[in-house]
C-alpha cells in the first residue's frame, strides 16, 4: 500500500508542470504543487475563468469504466466549461477520493488525465488525495481578455442559434448500454460517452463573434433555457435541424429527439450570434475543424422559452426530460 | 425531494455574493455563480493563491457531525491554507456530493459555511452539486502581492521557529471521543476539533516579517519537515516549549507529546523568522490577538531533519506517527 504522499508524488506531482510565468516582474514567480497554495496570475488585462466539477461513481461513470477514459473525461468536462466562456485553459487542481491505492488504476487514470492536459498546456498546480468512495473533483482555470468572455446573459433578439458538432451520441451510447436500443455496427457511441472533446479552440475563436454561449452538458433543451432565462429572450428552434450522427439519425423519431434535444454529456457548444456573423462562422468552422449548424433564432419578443418546430415549420409539442442529478434517470 | 437546481438556488446561489470588482476597467466585471465559469482577477501587482481540500465522511468527520460545524470546518481548512501563504481570502467554489437532499441538514451546513465566509469577505463564486456518498470539495482563492507569499522553501539558517496558538487540542478531542483518555471538566477539545479558526489576520501580518510558513494540518513534526525539506535546512526544537492548553498539559507525557507534536487538525501556523523580527512579532501577536511561541531554531547546517530536545536541552528520541490518509490511524 502506498502512503498518501508517495502516491501523490508518483502519479501526480512528478508529472505536474510548473504554471507558466505571465508577467515580466521577477517577483511574480508562479508556484505549482508542493506548498499550501499554488500562485498564479492572469496576464495583464485578462480575467481568470474558473469552473469546478465533481464526478461520482455510479452517477457520472460506471464502476467498470476504463480509468484512462475517466481521467480524460474528468478534465474534459471542466475544459468544456472554460471553452464555453471563450477562455484559454491554463491550470487545474485535482482532489481525489480513492477507496484504495490501486497502482495500475492510478497509472491509467493519470495517463488519460495528463494526455488531455498536455494537449491544452494546462498545468496541474495543486490537489488533495484522501481515502473514501471514488470521487474526482477538478477545478480549472483559464485566461480571457477583460470583457471578452462569452456569457449566458448576452443573447439578443434576431440572433441565430448555433450548435457545434453533433448532438445525441453520448445519450445514444448510454441507451445502448442500458439496452434501450442497439448500437449499429461500427458506431462510436461509447467513445462519445467516454471521450468527449472539449471545444477549446472553437470557444477562443468565438470571442468577439458570438453573443451568448454555453456548453451542452445536460441536454440542448435545458441548457439553451439557461441562455434564454438569463438573457430574458425567447427562441424558435427547428428540432429537425439539430445535427446528429448517421447512427443517431437511424433511431426511431422519439428516441432520436430524446437523444439530440435532451441527451446530456455531449459537451458541444451552443451559442447565439448576429446574422452578420454567418460568413465569419463559416471560416471559424473550417479553421477549427468543427462543423457549426444553425438550428434556430432568438425571437423579437416573448417570455423565455423554446418554440420547437419541425423541418416543415410546423409547431412541435415535445415532452423532454433533462438531466437532473436529484431526479431518478 | 428538491431538484438539483432548486437545491443549489435555495441553499447556496441565493446567498452567494458577487465577487468584488478589483479593477477600474469597466470591462473587468467579475462574475459569480450561474454561468459556465466564474470570472475574477487579482488586483494589479497581486497573485492569486489557490488551494483545494476534499473532506470525506468517516475520514475527516464523523457521520453524526453537527452540519453547522461541518460547514464551518470545510471552509476553515481551506482558509487556513490561504492564511499560511499570507494571502487575503477573496472567493471560493464548493462541490458537494450528497446522499440525499435533506433540507434541515443543508440549512445548517450552509449557515455554518456562510457565517465563516462572510467574516472573511469570501464570496461563493461557483460550484457543483451531485448525489453520491457525502463529499465536500472546496477550492479557495486569495490575493497576495507579487513576491510577498510565505512559501515553504524560504527558511534560513539562524531563523527562529514559531507556532501560533496552542497545539494538540484537536487530537486530544479525537482521543477523548475514541476513549483513549477522558476530557477534563469544562475543556473545549470538541470545539478545537470541529471549529478550527483559520489564522487569516496573522498570515497577512506576517508578510515581510516571516521567512517560511505553513499551516499545521497533519501535526507539527510532519508539517515542519515540509519546510525543512523544501528549504534544505535542519531544525532544533524544544518539545517542551511547544504551547498547549492546560487540559492537554495535564495528559500523561507520552499522550501530551503525541497530541502536541504529531496531532493533526490544529490549523495553527508554523513559521520561521529572523532573530531581529522578535519585537515585530510581539507587536503582531498583540494586534491579531493570537499568542506566538518560539519553539526552536533553524541550525547553521545539516541535512533536513528535526533534533528534538526537552526543556533542559537534553536530546529526545521521539517516535511520532503523523497523519496520513492511506495509513490506518
Amino acid at each position: 500500500m502506498l502512503s498518501e504522499f508517495s502516491l501523490i508524488d508518483r502519479f501526480f506531482a512528478r508529472r505536474a508542470t510548473a504554471p507558466s510565468p505571465r508577467h515580466d516582474d521577477e517577483a511574480a514567480r508562479p508556484l505549482g504543487i508542493g506548498d499550501d497554495c499554488a500562485l498564479i496570475a492572469p496576464p495583464i488585462g485578462h480575467q481568470l475563468a474558473i469552473s469546478t466539477d465533481m464526478l461520482v461513481e455510479g452517477r457520472h461513470f460506471f464502476p467498470d469504466v476504463d480509468p484512462y477514459a475517466l481521467g480524460h473525461k474528468a478534465l474534459a468536462v471542466n475544459l468544456s466549461d472554460i471553452a464555453a466562456m471563450g477562455a484559454a485553459p491554463h491550470a487545474f487542481t485535482l482532489a481525489l477520493a480513492l477507496p484504495r491505492a490501486d497502482e495500475a488504476w492510478l497509472q491509467a487514470f493519470s495517463d488519460g488525465l495528463f494526455a488531455l492536459a498536455e494537449r491544452h498546456d494546462c498545468a496541474l498546480i495543486g490537489g488533495d488525495t484522501t481515502s473514501g468512495p471514488l470521487n474526482i473533483c477538478i477545478t480549472v482555470f483559464g485566461d480571457v481578455p477583460q470583457g471578452a468572455a462569452l456569457r449566458r446573459d448576452a443573447a439578443r433578439p434576431g440572433d441565430d442559434i448555433w450548435v457545434s458538432g453533433t448532438l445525441g451520441d453520448a445519450r445514444a451510447g448510454l441507451g445502448a448500454i442500458r439496452g434501450e436500443w442497439r448500437a449499429p455496427e461500427g458506431c462510436d457511441w461509447r467513445r462519445a460517452l467516454e471521450r468527449p472533446e472539449p471545444r477549446v479552440a472553437l470557444g477562443i475563436a468565438l470571442r468577439g463573434v458570438a453573443h451568448a454561449a454555453l456548453d451542452i452538458s445536460d441536454g440542448l433543451a435545458g441548457d439553451l433555457m439557461h441562455i434564454l432565462k438569463r438573457s430574458g429572450v425567447r427562441a424558435a428552434v427547428d428540432a429537425d435541424a439539430v445535427p446528429c450522427s448517421d447512427a443517431v439519425r437511424a433511431l426511431p423519431e422519439a428516441a432520436r429527439r430524446q437523444c439530440t434535444l435532451a441527451g446530456g454529456d455531449d459537451y458541444e457548444l451552443c451559442f447565439t450570434a448576429p446574422v452578420e456573423a454567418r460568413a465569419a462562422l463559416a471560416t471559424i468552422a473550417t479553421n477549427v475543424k468543427v462543423p457549426l449548424t444553425r438550428i434556430g433564432t432568438i425571437e423579437p419578443s416573448g417570455a423565455p422559452g423554446i418554440a420547437w418546430r419541425d423541418a416543415s415549420g410546423a409547431p412541435l409539442s415535445l415532452t423532454l426530460q433533462g438531466f437532473d442529478h436529484f431526479h431518478a434517470d
